[in-house]
């Protein structure tokens, strides 16, 4: 009788080998860019819970998060799809979708996930519960006859995504609300090589920055009858006061209390932008290039991270006073940071630290450091909640 | 051994019966007020999974939600606080902690509850993980000597609470951040009883409304040292131009894209009010006494429910037109309205025909109902993610 006990029990332990039962919406991961992993992150906590392995070329990556907050969708640089449940800290499931891909959007209902390409060009749409494709959309060719590199992917309210086209000068939106027959409304000539886009986090505005000349291009997703207008004419590389390292994100915009804060480019600069009018309005100078300006939650701060050489450095902007109030040294190499979904802290990124350290946003005082190999982006689950992400 | 075999797979299945794992970012619950039950809902498949009885006097309730998205704290009218848990389909914890009280709130890291009381008028401060009490903050006593009651609690940015004293015309900003030992600011002489209050998605501005006289009262988070300050000052009972049923809830006010929806007093109509000057910008005129007026997260549409005996239409604002652009009539008593977090669904609760109907926003199509015992609030765990809710 004691070996049935043993065994009984053996089989009730082994079959109950799943992790304890928890929350989702404190959970995020963090991108280890060199050994093509992800960490799993609880905010609450501020620990790892776990690393999955076998995602690939990550040295781009973004992510996008199933309406359950369960799943994390990493788009890898190789064109990796990779469905990553945080639940059982394992991959779900996983597709090479592309030869080269750097991001993706997930629907306003969370069915489709949508991928933007390099090589081949163009969109490909899949179920996001199975990752099937379901439609392939090939860029309008660009100059060389190749299809566009699609860039600046995002979802849009009405079952949505608007996507621009590098070397097309397009815009696309596309509705994907029947995703195997996706009808695209394409917006020609918005420009010399729109490089990124972001919906505003109304849905309303779709926002493209251009690569070949200066200004943005914008689109109103409620009346995009209207077309695309030009904005914010002096924006862009038409005064080279300083070497142009990186065109700056796009999604490195803080879109707070009705301005935008975002990076100049080539100075070492923030801009303040009246998102009524989309005139300036102000500018803060900063300690070195911005790449990604983000808001705190409520809109009171805004942090700013920067390019080499001035990358260890971090900046905090007092919206109010539209004045640094502070600057913070995480570690070497800053490449991202996210807040929690309240603003209580912000998780920072130091590649060449190999750590992510954890600051109160009201204190600016550290309060946690986690260990991580070559950290790049950081993307937590409340993302799941919010049109654009 | 096939005996052995059966006892150890009746044994796993049986040490495995808690539920399977998922995600909590799409669940919600629906309150069932006359059975003091709630029931557990997801959002994405459109179904009840479960419910859960014996929460007390629900005539009166609402949820906020931990961070995690795991537990739903449900505050009852009998001074009822019940920790819900999602997850097991059963209440975790429960206690009772007044004789009357319509509300509650969650700090902004999660950790602490605070719960507004008519009876004994104060508030009170527990731990989010075992309800503890950790303080008992008693509140000043109105014109009879008791202690006034408390409404309009809301959690802010920094660890805080803000709530009205409606016997007592003070607004209160509670410092929990010890939450053992309260630091409070008293706003005396607002304005003659603030009878509910908001915290702006920003986190900045709290307005409480005023049962004795026309006007709202203001305070600015970021500079309480400014005080409380008057807007809209027709707004009230001073044109009775029809019997005014009940005082619209305040946390049924909408605010989108610059603009907050409000319902007018004794009047058919929806203020709009422009939130930077906090003027009156226009009206709208709709089918009956509003009571919630609430926006679609992109802002594109505000949705309203009324008092009797309009209560079984629902209109949708078009904020574009700032008309009315559909009628709608969902069931008898509409009693509240809950969006998906992104907006492409709305759920309504029809108390008299004992159904909560859910509808597409685009299409504004009914596409699923489920079946509720009178049923009235509606609280998605994406309120998680929320500063104010």
């Amino acid at each position: 009788m004691r070996r049935v006990s043993a065994l009984v029990a053996a089989a009730a332990l082994a079959a109950c080998a799943t992790p304890p039962l928890r929350g989702t919406g404190d959970l995020g991961v963090v991108i280890e860019r060199s050994a093509g992993r992800v960490q799993v992150v609880d905010t609450t906590a501020r620990v790892s819970l776990a690393t999955v392995g076998g995602l690939g070329d990550l040295s781009h990556a973004s992510v996008v998060y199933s309406r359950d907050g369960r799943y994390a969708y990493v788009f890898g640089r190789d064109g990796g799809l990779t469905k990553v449940d945080l639940l059982l800290r394992r991959i779900d499931r996983r597709v090479i979708q592309a030869g080269n891909s750097i991001g993706g959007a997930i629907s306003q209902d969370g069915r489709v996930i949508a991928a933007q390409n390099y090589a081949p060009g163009g969109v490909k749409l899949f179920d996001a519960g199975t990752l099937e494709l379901l439609a392939d959309l090939r860029a309008t060719p660009g100059p060389t006859g190749a299809p566009s590199k699609v860039v600046g992917l995002a979802d849009a309210p009405g079952g949505r995504f608007v996507a621009s086209l590098f070397d097309a000068d397009e815009i696309w939106v596309i509705d994907a609300s029947t995703p195997r027959a996706p009808r695209v409304d394409r917006h020609p000539r918005v420009g010399r090589n729109p490089y990124d886009g972001l919906v505003t986090p109304d849905g309303r505005w779709y926002i493209a920055g251009l690569f070949g000349e200066d200004g943005l291009a914008l689109l109103d997703l409620w009346h995009p009858e209207r077309g695309v207008a030009r904005i914010l004419d002096g924006y862009g590389k038409g005064d080279p006061a300083l070497p142009v390292y990186k065109m700056p994100h796009l999604r490195g915009w803080a879109i707070a209390n009705g301005h935008a804060y975002l990076p100049a480019i080539g100075r070492n600069e923030v801009l303040i932008v009246d998102t009524r009018t989309w005139r300036e309005v102000g500018r803060v100078a900063v300690a070195g290039q911005p790449v990604f300006v983000i808001a705190r939650p409520d809109g009171r701060q805004v942090w700013v991270n920067f390019a080499f050489p001035d990358n260890a450095k971090v900046q905090v902007i007092d919206t109010e006073s539209m004045r640094v109030a502070r600057t913070i040294e995480p570690g070497r190499a800053v490449l991202h940071l996210e807040f929690t979904p309240r603003g209580e802290a912000v998780w920072i990124s130091a590649r060449d630290d190999h750590r992510v350290v954890v600051y109160d946003t009201a204190t600016l005082q550290q309060v946690a450091a986690l260990a991580a190999d070559n950290p790049s982006g950081i993307f937590f689950t409340a993302r799941a909640a919010r049109i654009g992400f």
